[in-house]
């Protein structure tokens, strides 16, 4: 299954209990779409936002991160990993 | 430790061989400033790759980087995690 780092901006000052909870709002609904997230790291003073994710395509990532209320400004696949 | 993800661009159609050849380069001398690589994913579509690494602080692990001639273009420190 493909992986995924999809990256998100304007989350800044967002705590780890706001953190965790849009999480669960993509593990609610993720496998309508058959997409596992399975890490997400914040850098809450600039509000950059990382997430790892299998999926079948970017696009069912973005309809998990869409539907969650959150939508990614970029979605990369990644391939190639050490 | 500070936990840190690093952006970098411009490594279209890098192989496999070549980021463990390029992570390895980090591995070799991270240790003289306190930093850890865990973890590197790539794109060879875009160019993007995206390290994960422990450490002091974002300008030890840009040491390592530079050092091992692939600087980042972004550093992120990542305290909130899921």
């Amino acid at each position: 299954m493909p992986k995924f780092i999809d990256v998100h901006s304007g989350f800044v000052g967002i705590t780890q209990d706001q953190l965790s909870a849009a999480h669960q709002r993509d593990l609610d609904i993720q496998a309508a779409e058959g997409v596992t997230f399975t890490n997400a790291w914040l850098d809450p003073v600039s509000g950059k936002a990382f997430c790892l994710s299998e999926g079948p395509d970017k696009e069912a990532v973005q309809r998990v991160h869409e539907k969650a209320g959150h939508p990614a400004e970029a979605i990369y696949e990644v391939p190639v990993e050490v």
